[in-house]
């Protein structure tokens, strides 16, 4: 075979560490109490976060250990595979060498558990007996599910209303795993409860999902608070993906000119392409790093930098972030992990200082992508990847307009078996293309608090 | 990392040929022509199938070398993963060692495009620019779309009408792939009008959709039939799976004991079997093959070797094998894929010859066994392949009662991500155990030909 396709790592390759973002991107500003308006504690993190998780979110450190527990979970699906697209190159008639590293293989079909079994794994180590989280498409909630199942815990998942309506399997795949999934609002906390005092058909948010669960978390001492994204520990141990990515860019005799990934909350990006950046800043090649992401959910393009909370509710702390303000509601679409009015703040400090690109992409030009790569390369793409897959096509279209070759790789984050009814409404021209009003903008920045004396 | 869990080959190391498991099995009884009555001919065979592939079918080579654009192909997905199942055999308490040869990382979740490629690579070599084929469940049909798009043809699926409206997620995969797909009956065909005229609410059955793909193919030469088991051919092509196992054992310096598959149309269970049943034919390490199939479906423990249709229609020709007659119709179940009133000429010879042992289980023994796989391997299996995960449990099970530590391979032939309704029944204690009625049974043999003089 003379042109291989696939770059692959045996188990032992799986990364000993986990590279800490921190250490790359810049001094971290503080996480800020919203009523003290001091810097939050390490206790007060510690009241919903593990202790060994919160060193990490605090640390500079270059890197953490990967505990071998972990290591050993990982090794059921790590390491994932790295693929040149040679079929898609060929469909695009372009001389740009696409590669992308997918994540999909994991047994819940994202890189979310690349985060989850450590923080279940923590979190036994703590003491606790059970994980709650919350979900909204269900990567999550299933990824939680699975690595209490791994550690023999308990889990609870509150999940959205209106997907847990519209997305049984979802949820039926939690409970396989053993877990227990409520539809959020629910009247299992008081916050599901003033909510649906409130408006008792409310459809449930991520805002209300992540209210409940923290309030679950606080009347259950037994179980830990789990986070999908967004802060630097998750964003940490994603970097178990790039870290793979540059060996197996070795293995191609290659690297990348171009890394691009789908931005929501930020940490699936940050896992593929910090590691690139850290060896750029360490005196490796130069590289673009290009995040994509909704038209309908520009948190880097049209957002502010500014101190905000991290869900709907302001319940949690306030990071200095991209935001969109944190009553924004984007419209319908189904990238159901883009849909974050905020974004990972590592994220945001590398696009502030110029380190990353942003771009916006409308979701019938993703779909559009999406579809060829499922007839290209086989593999049909989760509705998040797809907006990788549209960045590194454009590029890709613009080495063939300028016939030059780059080596672009794409972080293809999970597979869309989950989501064929967004395939269904593009295929039958049935999908907006979610054009985002001023008045819709304007209300979410409204709501980004005035804090600029912190 | 001490104890590895995972033996993998790269895409190198793909084989270089089928393993032709005519070569192996005996005497083959010749395909009979149910009007003459006399031995099909070469011709009469290459009506509906390219001529490469007739002359597989009639083969007693023993290996057939597979062509390189089809191991390019391949190696979108393979070498696929042999695990060591260590979180099971610890939750089970078993001295036993179990590994588990994994199809699932195939694009479509199945071992089925092990098949469907090298029979689009031949279609299209013959000049077919099109393929047909009838799906059930849509493994079948999601493997005909997907190589028809990796060899840039047009695909037809004709999908039973209950599943192709229970279970819009698979036509979507297959629309997704670029296929049409039709529920059937349909008015589309003659034979199609002709059902829909006598029963215009018939529910479609794989008899209904097999006899529409044919005349389809008949009607527009340019499409080329395909077949998704059962034939010596097919069962040939997936003995890559087999092959690489045999290569990931001794990675993992074990052999197996015994190896476990479920048993439907055969070639799942043919593909990984018989290349470990040559190693033994041939002087190799002596051990036991073991065909799980439903109770609701017994092929194999309670029907007969006999000469028989393979669809219900009767329009193929008659194959001798084990079959519980074509107009048998199985209770409703989950496993989709293990309806077949027949099994694979290959398989029945093989049980006949007592080369293979056959058992029955029943369909809530499955889930509990796949559930319990799902908490401790991650991986939610297809409602087919927890038939040889329960086969595997069972043996593992008497190991700890006899205090026997024996290598156990078993065929984890799919992912169950597009059947978790089955999952959800389950867990809900709503499934039934499909007990078969005699009065079913009955029916079914009793439209065996009677045909002795052949």
């Amino acid at each position: 075979m003379t042109d291989p396709i696939k770059y692959e790592l045996g188990e032992s390759e799986i990364p000993r560490t986990w590279l800490n973002p921190a250490a790359d991107i810049g001094e971290v500003a503080p996480i800020i109490d919203p009523v003290s308006r001091k810097p939050v504690s390490f206790d007060a993190l510690a009241a919903t976060m593990a202790p060994p998780l919160v060193e990490q979110e605090l640390s500079t450190a270059d890197e953490f250990e990967i505990p071998e527990p972990v290591r050993q979970h990982y090794a059921k699906w790590r390491c994932t595979p790295l693929y040149r697209a040679r079929a898609l190159e060929q469909a695009l008639g372009t001389p740009a060498r696409i590669y992308y590293k997918y994540e999909g293989v994991a047994p819940t079909g994202s890189f979310k558990p690349n985060t989850a079994i450590p923080q279940a794994y923590y979190n036994k180590l703590a003491g606790k007996t059970g994980l709650v989280g919350e979900t909204g498409a269900g990567q999550w909630g299933s990824a939680v599910a699975l690595a209490a199942a791994f550690f023999g815990m308990a889990a609870k998942v509150f999940m959205v209303k209106v997907s847990f309506e519209q997305k049984p399997y979802r949820r039926t795949l939690m409970e396989t795993y053993g877990a227990t999934c409520s539809a959020s609002p629910s009247t299992e906390t008081e916050a599901g409860r003033t909510i649906l005092g409130e408006r008792p058909d409310h459809p449930g948010s991520l805002g209300t999902a992540k209210s409940e669960a923290l309030q679950f978390a606080f009347a259950n001492p037994d179980y830990g608070y789990t986070r999908g994204s967004g802060l630097n520990h998750v964003c940490a141990h994603q970097s178990v993906i790039g870290q793979e990515a540059i060996k197996q860019m070795e293995l191609a005799d290659d690297y990348p000119d171009i890394v691009v990934g789908a931005a929501g909350g930020g940490s699936n990006l940050a896992g593929l392409a910090f590691p690139f950046l850290r060896n750029k800043l360490r005196g490796g090649p130069d590289l673009r790093l290009i995040a994509v992401e909704p038209a309908a959910c520009p948190t880097l393009t049209r957002g502010r930098i500014a101190y905000d909370h991290a869900d709907s509710q302001g319940l949690t702390p306030l990071f200095r972030m991209h935001t969109l303000g944190h009553k924004f509601v984007p419209p319908a679409f189904h990238a159901g992990g883009l849909r974050a009015h905020n974004i990972a703040p590592m994220i945001s400090r590398a696009v502030e200082d110029k380190l990353m690109e942003a771009v916006s992409v409308r979701q019938n030009d993703c779909f559009e992508a999406g579809v060829l790569f499922a007839r290209t390369e086989g593999i049909v793409p989760a509705p998040e990847s797809t907006h990788a897959i549209r960045g590194a096509i454009d590029e890709a279209i613009r080495c063939r307009e300028d016939g030059t070759s780059k080596a672009i790789l794409l972080g293809l984050s999970g597979h869309g078996d989950f989501d064929l009814v967004a395939y269904q409404r593009y295929l039958a021209g049935e999908l907006p293309d979610d054009a985002l009003s001023d008045e819709v903008l304007d209300f979410g920045l409204a709501s980004i608090p005035a804090l600029a004396h912190v």
